[in-house]
């Protein structure tokens, strides 16, 4: 037969009656690391990309529809963002976007797993394109939870808070990352305009945990505001959430988005623009709707998981 | 094992190396018709599904961010749609959809395969509602493109066609209703401020197919706008564009979506309003690049296709 | 393309980590009955298949593999079988074998299911071919387990006894029937030269089941005589243990086979003669060495299950 | 969930619509040779594996019942083996197998695939278990047919021939390895006694290819003998087929098996003895009938293949 039926997949499970496969094309490397399994493979329809414990972190493909989705409204509506902290975002493509910002003095990226930052220095440089060497990034090892209460405890302050953190699942490394004890710590290292951003599930595929996220920030902050984005490699649309005493990138005006590009980066971008911005802040009903009906918030106690 | 592990599935190939699957719950009703496998199942995440040859058509989850965003959009922009046709929608939520707006004298429901129709409404009783029984509704069996032929010869017009069609694929029932020779018949038939839409297949998985479309009713009309909705059980991103020689969608105020839909409709919908319309017509930069770099063009001698 | 991409499967789970996909090609009949989910389909390879909870239970391709080599060596071995009780064996195929045997004056089939009897009667004709009407049939619908108890209370004695039943399975309705304590409710009905034979497993695919099966049969009869057959639709080798104090099918001769075939049935089998028989019972050295190894049986507090 | 859905995937495709899966635990090794794609690695079930091209050639659960049914046969059948060639075997447990017999005095084993040969030695010192580094052996890179036809010329001669292949397929190295011009050419390299053996497929999965290699063979010796194992790795029942001009395996009594494996190899071996002949020359009913039915052979100009 003249065709070719795939014979290595990866399958991603959405649930136990769900989910979807793509062809190993080829594996680049993999570690198995203290706290994870990490591929770099070759995927049909992706193209490289990066694979942590079965769910694809990332790819070549669309990893900007992501990265940027993540980084750059908060960056934007910021009036003059000098310190940055992210969690997560072992990639390196995280620091990358925010580095692009001119006003950045420092950013702290603290991530749990030494192996995966150093298994990406090496394999992912499609992603971090160099920016772990870039003299304004300071890259710590630990946990995110414990650096930011320390961070509080010590009176260091930043602009912006990128959480770019696997999802929530039980017994996994992130879930008390999403809970209101911790944007409360949150909230304790943003000083005056400061804003935070999350990546928070998918509002389609987990609608009840992307709500629960947003609920639980809204405990915490007076402006919350979710967004959306689609990332193919995600299977579907992905939201994120923003928390800000004073800022929402919701009101910043189509001009006034390209303005702040123009004058704080100058090049353009390969994903966000004025209309992008338009795209992700202007939510589909049904999302709307699910917002508005789910009232559940999750604590350290009461936690919220994907399903699987 | 506490697990309840898939047994019977759907599953839908994106290409070769790629797919999703779905558990079968349990099968609602089958028939091979004379053109095709059509089957009614209830399927994990999307409920009750109509699969046509092994294509996912829509489910109860979100049969509405399809159906409404095919026909909203352009009646909501036409000033006074009287007389509507509709090629394919064999569920009857299209045409359920064109009958809430006030203005409609009559809907020509043009679909080739009589068991399909027959099948939908005995079995998909949630997608009709009934539409099939209203008088302003008139059901041709027969092929789509000959009856738009016909229709121009005799002089019948419309002031909207809406193309609920299968993808083109080779060999398939509709390809030769995604060329230029087709679209300038569609034209014919149009009269004064008239419009029409298609489905136009997804701009994230066949890129190539959306662009070919969107180029194909350029060629025709003097305004073409894209726009692109999601759809969980179409895996993604799902694109649709119009063509006009007079209306363009995209110019439509939030406000004058809102009034209109008050107006013309009364009591809300379950996707569309002025902010899903915003969502819809904001296009992510990718993918307003990925129309701007493809020219090619479908013609009957040169049709296009969806890889699987 | 040219090539044809399977979209409806069945998926059958060894392990959570292993298993086999056949292509549904038409679904000809399904039944939710009270006990189990039961389906007739054309199975891609297998060709027509009956199915019950996700396990294919015998495909007109190879049903004979395994229905022949579940009947004919103990009623060979019983000098003169005539009366013989037959627990499972739905699909009618069990008693279609053994009605074959001249001497077989009444076989007793019971069977849990009321819906999967009148299932098979009707879709299952190239199964049963009629056996159901046979003078010589007597249905009883019931607990099997339930029947032999009764029927050693009331002194109903059985020449043959065979236990065509579901695999083990935490919670399924076939655990309390491959225990020590209902093998020795079968013996009390085994009268003379009586003999029993259970289907059993797959030695490969779940030895430690085949082995403890086996091991809770020579608890309590003298002579225990595994032997093994090979089912496509059961993905791999399959078991089968006999339990009689008299008689074992092992020493019998292959004349003796050849010449009792022609006596007491006459026309030739499609899979069973006495070159099978030599087949059946020269088991593979690793089968032997397994069954040597494991020392555990069954009983009705500590049952065996296979995993999935 | 406390389940574990498997999301790393071999997939091996019996057809274009069946098909067996399983989890690839960890990847122990890969290489892309000039031939094929070759992986190590440690699979859900089977443990670790070969698998080569997307096909499993061997695993550590049941190497034995491959390989020593395909050597020990032919090895025991002939009255004293001192030249052993081997074509194919790149895990070296086809020579590790050989080189038990005392009589051996030379063992030439000739591969294709120089890159294969030394990733076997590295990864899979449990098939080989040092047997490249025996003295008797003679290892050649070269391609098997072109050797036999050289070693036919310079008058070379050889007791037994085993040929340890790959299947043949479209366009596939292999596939010159399974016609009658190229038996011609084994049988001018025996002497005497001579023998040979080759693998050939499945008798159930591809019923015809078993068949036709039987025909072929028996198109060119005066004695062929077709035998049959069961290896899990290859999801079924495997066939083997001999060819000699004197020589049967089938006609050596259980004692003669017995008593040469006692003098000749001393060691019990894990999965042939004189029980274990009498399972492999015993062929089920249905496999006598399909050898007896099909008359197509193979050639050079109308060779066989395997579907997928």
């Amino acid at each position: 037969m003249a065709m070719k039926l795939p014979w290595k997949l990866v399958v991603e499970w959405i649930s136990e009656g769900e989910g979807c496969f793509r062809e190993i094309v080829s594996v680049l490397a993999e570690k198995r690391t203290r706290f994870q399994e990490v591929m770099v493979a070759e995927l049909s329809g992706l193209g490289k990309s990066l694979v942590i414990d079965g769910k694809v972190q990332s790819s070549l493909l669309d990893e900007h529809w992501y990265h940027e989705a993540l980084v750059h409204p908060v960056m934007i509506t910021h009036p003059r963002p000098r310190r940055v902290l992210v969690l997560g975002g072992g990639e390196g493509a995280t620091i990358r976007e925010v580095l692009r910002h001119r006003s950045v003095e420092e950013v702290v990226m603290v991530d749990i797993d030494r192996d995966v930052i150093e298994f990406a220095k090496k394999h992912l440089g499609e992603w971090h394109q160099g920016s772990f060497n870039d003299k304004r990034v300071r890259l710590v090892i630990g946990d995110g939870r414990e650096y930011i209460t320390n961070a509080a405890r010590r009176g260091e302050y930043f602009d912006v808070v990128i959480l770019d953190l696997v999802d929530p699942t039980e017994g996994g490394p992130a879930t008390k990352l999403y809970t209101v004890e911790f944007y409360e710590k949150v909230r304790e290292v943003l000083r005056g305009e400061g804003i935070m951003v999350t990546q928070a599930t998918s509002p389609t595929l987990t609608p009840r945990v992307y709500a629960v996220v947003k609920n639980s920030i809204a405990r915490v902050f007076r402006i919350t505001t979710p967004y959306v984005t689609y990332v193919r490699s995600y299977n579907g649309l992905w939201g994120f959430v923003t928390g800000s005493d004073k800022l929402s990138p919701k009101e910043l005006s189509r001009e006034e988005v390209a303005k702040r590009l123009r004058e704080r980066i100058g090049t353009s971008l390969r994903f966000y623009d004025e209309e992008t911005h338009t795209w992700m802040f202007s939510l589909p009903k049904p999302i709307r709707e699910l917002l508005e009906t789910i009232k559940d918030y999750a604590t350290d106690k009461n936690p919220v998981y994907v399903p699987v």
